[in-house]
Parts: C-alpha cells; structure tokens; sequence
C-alpha cells in the first residue's frame, strides 16, 4: 500500500499553489497525494500556468496529469499573486493543522502517513493576528512533541542544536539536556525514517577550531565532549566534537550520516552552497515525516510560471521514501 | 622586473620543509624566490622526496629545476620528520620575522615585494617560550598596523571581521569601530593588491537571516546597518547585511568580489568545502603582500612525500600576482 501524503500549499499568494500544481502534473509511483487548499487557489494557479487541473474527492484516483486529489480548506478572501491577505491567515493555518492531525495516531481521520508542505508567509500569519514562528514550531506543538530542524540535499544532511536565536544567545542555548535530545532525535530518526541500522552522526564544536583544547571555548570540554563520551557508551557512533571549517570537506562529509550543528549559520551556508535548488527541510521527531520546502514564498515570482520545483519535487519525493520505510513492520 | 618573494617552510618538521622542495622543481615566470630556512632541512626534505635541490647564494639565479636562493636561518637542532621540537621555535620565528623584515621599506635589507608561509606548529612555539598567536598576528605587530584575514579560493574570497574568538565573544566584537576598519582594509586590498576600481564586497549579517528586521537580534540594526549606509556615502560599493545561509549561493557570490563574514564560523565551512586544496590564507592591511597555506602542519605525513603542495603553489601564485600589481605605478 502506498503512502498517503497530505500536500499543504502554504502561503496562497505566493509560489506554493503553482508549485504543487506543477508537482501534479507527474506521475507517482512513490505515494498518493491529498491536498490540503482552496480549489479556487489552485485552479487560478493552474490558469496562470496553462497547465490542466482536475479536483478529485478523496476517495478517487489520480492517474492523469493534472489531477490532484483535495481536502477542501477554503480561504476567508479570494487570494492574489503576490498580495498577501491577512485575513487568509487563518485558512493557511487551518490546513496545515488538518494536515498535521490527519497524520496523528488516534484522530478520527489519523489516516495519512506524512505531511508535505510549501512556503509560509511569516508575517501575513501574524498579522492576521495567529502568532506563529514556523511550521515546524506550529507541528511539533500540536503533536506535543520536542523536535530538530533538518536541512538536507543530495551531498548533506545538517541538524540544527538551536535555530532561530541571536548570535549572542548561541552559547547559553547549547546545553547537555537539550544537546542530549537533539542527538537522540536525529539519531532516532536516522534509523526509523532512514532505515540506517547504526547512523554516524558529525557533531560539530561551538567554537571556532572545536575550542582548540580550551584556548577558543570552554564548551567543548565541559559540555559537549562528556556529553558524547556518554552517547558513544550507549551506543551511538558519533565523530566530533569536529572544527565547523573542515567538518564539510567532501571527502569527510563522505563518511557521516549526518553533521549535528550547534546553530543557523554554521551549518546552513554548505548545504545551501552545495545544492539549494533541491535542498529540503524536514522536521525530526514528529510522529510522521514531514518535508518542507527550503524557500520562501516569492512573492514577486508568484503566478509568472516560473518558479522552480525543484525543492517541492524533492521534497514529496523524501517525504514518500520516509513514510515508505516507518511502514516496513519491524 | 619580476617580484621578489620571501619563501618561509614554517615548522622544520612538518610538511612545510617538502613543500618547498616540491615548489622549487617548478620553472617560475612570475616571480623570484629567496627562501629563509635551514639548509639541512631542506636537504634532508629533497632527500627523503628524491628530488634534486641546489641551495644558492641571494644573488644568483635559480633556473633549473630544484634550484633555490636561501638566507640561511639555522635551527639550533636538527629537525626529525614529525617531531617538532621547541628548541627550534626561536629559528622557525626569525625566519618569518626575517622575511617580514625584507619587504618592509625603511629597513637596510627591505628589498623584498612578498611573502609566502608555510604551516607553523603553535604549540612548539609555545613550548619553545616565545609567545605565539599565529603569523598574521606576529607580522602585523612587527609591521605596526591592523589586519584583516583572507582566505581565497578560486571561487570565493572570505575575510573575517573577528578571527579566534570563543562564539560567546563575538557579538560584543562586532562594534562599528572594528567593522569600519575591517572593511576599509578589506576594500582597500582589494584595490590595491587586486587591483580592483570598484570592489563590491558582500557583508553578512551577525545573526541568522541578518537579524530579520531585529526579531533575530539587533546588532544589524544597531551598528552594521547604520556603518554601511555610511560607508557607502564615501562610495564603497557594499552590499548587505546578508544572511549567512544565502549570500553563498554560486550565483550570488559571483556577483562579488569578496564576502565578510562577521566570525570564522560562519564564513569558513563554504570556503573550505568549495575548493580547499588551492584555497590560501591571505594578510590584509600589511605593507607588502603576504600569503600562506590554508592548512596545518600535517606531522603525520611528513617526510612520506604524501603531502599535496597544491596550497602552497596556489599561495606563491597569488603573492607573485599580487606583487606585481603593487609595482604598477599609480
């Protein structure tokens, strides 16, 4: 039985409707799609593109290019390439709770098995008067859940210990608790989703040359060096804590599942480098798989036909071989 | 006439010594090398790599290959393939203040247009009771001026407005003092010794996505913002603040000439991942140029003739150009 994957457009005005009309138009081998949106969204960004577009029920099939099978979310106000409408806030929100709880185990419609979603518009939400930091922040509350940001291409997977904080709140933020949980979280999930028996995780250092013994950063020898010592004696095979600057070499990126980064922008600048277009963004530790795009929402690009979707293409198709793998009975 | 570079092995018993061995076989059409070294450790270094090395006296001319002028700085023991010993600290340090010396003008013997570095080993220097940061801060204090750190590759040059700092540190860094002067010896050296008109240098910001409008921190706003808007009023060509994660996108970079990265974290892991074999560390803000290898010591591989010259002939490529473009009068 295939994967059933709820698709959330994201934010209506933006590139995510015209993205997942194009993704529409493949065929699937890998997993069946129900979207979460408003029909009239997508058919305008099926007009815009020139490209076919038939609704489906949810209980239908769809085989041809162009249809798409829809859970119908129904914004407050007509959307507009490019205009972003607060009171549409509420609509974008809605469908990826929906999305969210139709994944959950022991909800009524708990049926779908991952959630792939498009770009969100921070601000649109937020002025709609919804307070929201994230989607990921967003899923990992409704699921109850602590979580870890992933960013992922072909040549890397980087793990973020903290996310979205000052510079100058990084080093207070890196504790052994909550280093703890993010390795257990990646590692966790390298195995179920992954299918990797024994993940080799990189754990990079906080400071410039992994602390240097001390010399640039006491981090490493009070906090994160003894806090792996632990891990490896359970089990875990972890490398590091490694220096950010040559932890990415290619040939030493060969040899790691993934590299944990203690913050932003130590991890993401190679993985954005390395391959943006196909880069994705998944959340770790939900109890479905979730994908994300790793973009914006575009706004100046949106219902013109050319946005890229790639990252959406790469991310559905993640998403499937993930919820494919938490099927195999173990 | 063509430059004249000062050529420093570094550390006698690492891979520095075979490097320069290496190097010396290669016919040279853009610059004249005078190495400042120990003549048995370069001997013993051909030695062990089979290849020919004759020493010459500063006034001769190298021609064939293994041909080599030399001011002799002999260490006070003789050095032993990866083992580094701290009697000979206060030789490897002459050596580089010897060549810093040559290419200061004012001084009897400034002669010299460059210098070329090979890996020091900071822990003998230490050892061997000279106080010892790293030779960019040895040959700006010897110069009496400021510094930047650059380090080059063929596809990204990145200079960091903090260099060796523990992360926690690094935001008080960050002041508009500092910065300024950062970016005017970064834009400086540019024009000067890359003899770029109207060098266009891109600016990260110190939090990740720069901030976002001060919801991720507010030093952009505070000091980075406010000085660039300065110092594009004295006609810099600035670009930013950028986030991190994105200005290292291909096609982004290509539209600059140089990428400040606010700490070595953030700026590193990209430069080293895209090209770290050539990749070269450079001294701005000194009175002539200076250009070093871009990796260590290597003790494990010296004298195995293992060890992949291709930073140290990238670096003594780079100086050689960077020379000649400051002898072209102005």
């Amino acid at each position: 039985m295939l994967p059933q994957l709820a698709l959330v457009p994201g934010e209506p005005s933006g590139i995510g409707p015209e993205l997942c009309i194009r993704l529409a138009q493949q065929p699937r081998t890998d997993c069946r799609l129900l979207a979460f949106a408003d029909p009239d969204t997508l058919h305008a960004a099926a007009a815009a593109l020139g490209l076919p577009l038939k609704l489906l029920p949810e209980d239908a099939d769809a085989r041809a290019p162009g249809e798409l099978r829809l859970r119908e979310i129904r914004n407050a106000v007509p959307s507009r390439f490019g205009q972003p409408d607060a009171a549409n806030a509420r609509a974008v929100i809605d469908a990826l709770l929906c999305a969210g709880r139709a994944c959950l185990s022991g909800e009524p419609d708990g049926k779908l098995d991952g959630v792939v979603t498009g770009p969100v518009h921070k601000a649109a939400i937020n002025e709609g008067g919804i307070a929201y930091s994230g989607t990921t922040e967003l899923l990992a509350h409704q699921a109850g859940v602590e979580v870890v940001m992933m960013l992922a291409n072909d040549i890397v997977r980087v793990a973020l210990a903290t996310t979205h904080l000052p510079l100058r709140d990084v080093a207070d933020a890196i504790t052994a608790d909550g280093l703890r949980k993010a390795i257990a979280t990646t590692h966790a999930a390298l195995r179920r989703d992954f299918g990797l028996a024994r993940p080799r995780i990189a754990v990079l250092g906080l400071n410039p040359h992994a602390g240097e013994d001390g010399h640039l950063g006491r981090e490493e020898l009070d906090v994160i060096i003894p806090l792996l010592e632990r891990l490896r004696g359970e089990g875990m095979d972890l490398v590091g804590p490694l220096p950010a600057d040559t932890a990415f070499l290619p040939a030493k990126l060969a040899g790691f599942d993934a590299v944990l980064a203690m913050y932003h922008d130590q991890g993401l600048p190679v993985l954005k480098y390395s391959g943006f277009e196909q880069a994705v963004n998944l959340t770790l530790g939900l109890p479905y798989p979730r994908v994300a795009v790793d973009h914006g929402t575009a706004l100046e690009l949106a219902g013109k036909g050319v946005a890229d979707p790639s990252s959406l293409l790469a991310a559905t198709a993640l998403c499937a071989r993930l919820a494919a793998q938490r099927k195999i009975p173990r």
